[in-house]
């Protein structure tokens, strides 16, 4: 059991990121109380059901009075609503935190109505699964994952310590970053993946010459790694899409112009370019392994899985 | 054990496909003897090594003298190479396979130079991981996963029904495709993916705004999905995409016109557009699943393996 970091909690947004902080602090016994606010009557019922917080409220306003620290776990597009529907009633000194996967947008969205007398200190676990919703959270989610803080000048190193020590004890890996070049940085780890396994999966799925149940068929076959991305929540990333859109259009148009590149090669039959870019891109699979952030087992381990 | 079903096979190239059989073969008593030959001295030595056969050759010409069945595993781009080298040492009446990526270009190469005496009939078991070499190979590596045929007109069935019975025996589920047609879904669930992986991890590389570092570091939060995919065999692929060039432009051509008009709804923000793309791509996600195909667990199963 660890120590009580904050009295009183407020969650906003119970989906599988809120609803796996949830866990993980009922878990830790991180808060006395943890109050639970999302729009939907539905799911609010269901983190209810779930006992993921101490009680349960449909107004965000009334979840936050009295919270030591709020964490806004929603869509990123739907960060002002939520940051204006909380800030009148926030406590004085109280910590305000999300988790969105834009942060130059959120905090557009969010800091010019948040009162001076309250910390506002953006964040981003980058920690999740395709699944969504409060069913699909789990404790330990964020073990040995990172959290990165795009925090704003003048910022009190307190509260940051306090909110870096809060995501420590849910086991992630801290670190700070100016919130334009976190969005570039997600860009490319992030938001290009998911956009270009959705696109990939929307091409297979318009053909006409190969039909639907050949590509699930034969999906092991490499198509299937895309689709577990492309499974993602669709609203999440609705969002993610509109609110960095000039660092996706960026790494989009590089990702174009390589693709361009690549195509020619193969059209006019230029093994040695194939295998001069199929070469270099192994090196980066095995340092990704060596860092700890994949699996060294083939086939992502779904054969041991298997027996 | 199972029966014997020849009694002398011929493994011409012992890579992660060529050394997964020779494994299958060896645990199930498929046959009194395995010959291998690999053009690698280096690789012939450590398939003995690995005891995985009963003779080593350097020669697939003297590989193939006397074996009841040759299967051909070597890269696409070296079909011609070995059908010709091995053409007049076959015995009539063998069976000559491959488990080549591509079907119409394998059999361009071989069967011109096949002799009337044998059977000549292209596989594709669909199955593979990211790593190569005789050492990457396992034994029920082909448990559960495709294999395809492409045979030619006037192929024997009796040969065939063998042929189909040796691969269910390790394990494989059979089919049967017109090669143009194999080489269609092949380069829609396999041959593009693989392409856009690599392509994605170059366009990563190189960046300047983002380090090599950071795209490492954080690579869970989707990047490292596609390094599984980038991490395979160059020789191999650059092969695939030679050899399969028409397919595989057609589907870039959709692919990258699929993007063009996604990109666009990002920087119009056409919001509704990107949701209705991200939600119909759920549902292959979850055919796939259902059909097998996949594990159904969060993140591929990785959590399961930090435990």
């Amino acid at each position: 059991m660890s120590e009580i970091l904050f009295d009183r909690i407020a969650l906003i947004g119970i989906g599988l990121i809120g609803s796996s902080i949830a866990r993980d602090v009922k878990k830790l016994g991180l808060a006395k109380e943890v109050v639970i606010s999302t729009r939907s009557l539905e799911t609010l019922k269901r983190a209810e059901e779930l006992e993921l917080g101490t009680s349960y409220v449909a107004s965000a306003a009334e979840a936050v009075k009295d919270a030591d620290l709020v964490i806004v776990s929603v869509p990123v597009g739907a960060s002002e609503a939520v940051a204006q529907q909380i800030a009148p009633h926030l406590k004085p000194g109280a910590i305000v935190t999300d988790v969105g996967s834009t942060k130059a947008s959120v905090i557009a969205q969010m800091a010019p109505h948040m009162p001076e007398s309250v910390h506002f200190i953006p964040g981003h676990p980058l920690a999740g699964t395709e699944k969504s919703g409060p069913d699909a959270g789990f404790s330990g989610l964020f073990k040995g994952r990172w959290c990165i803080f795009t925090p704003l000048e003048g910022t009190d190193a307190d509260a940051l310590a306090r909110l870096r020590g809060f995501w420590e004890a849910l086991g992630s890996m801290c670190d700070e970053m100016d919130p334009q070049h976190h969005d570039k940085v997600l860009a490319i780890v992030s938001h290009l993946p998911h956009i270009i396994a959705y696109n990939i999966v929307g091409t297979a799925d318009d053909l006409e010459t190969v039909t639907e149940s050949e590509v699930i068929k034969y999906s092991a076959s490499g198509f299937r790694d895309f689709t577990r991305l492309a499974a993602s929540d669709p609203t999440m990333w609705r969002d993610v899409c509109l609110h960095n859109k000039d660092a996706i259009l960026e790494m989009l148009a590089r990702f174009s112009e390589d693709l361009a590149y690549l195509q020619r090669a193969i059209r006019w039959g230029e093994g040695d370019k194939l295998f001069e870019l199929f070469s270099r891109t192994r090196t980066i699979r095995r340092s990704i392994v060596q860092a700890g952030q994949d699996v060294d087992v083939p086939d992502f381990g779904r054969h041991a899985l298997d027996k």
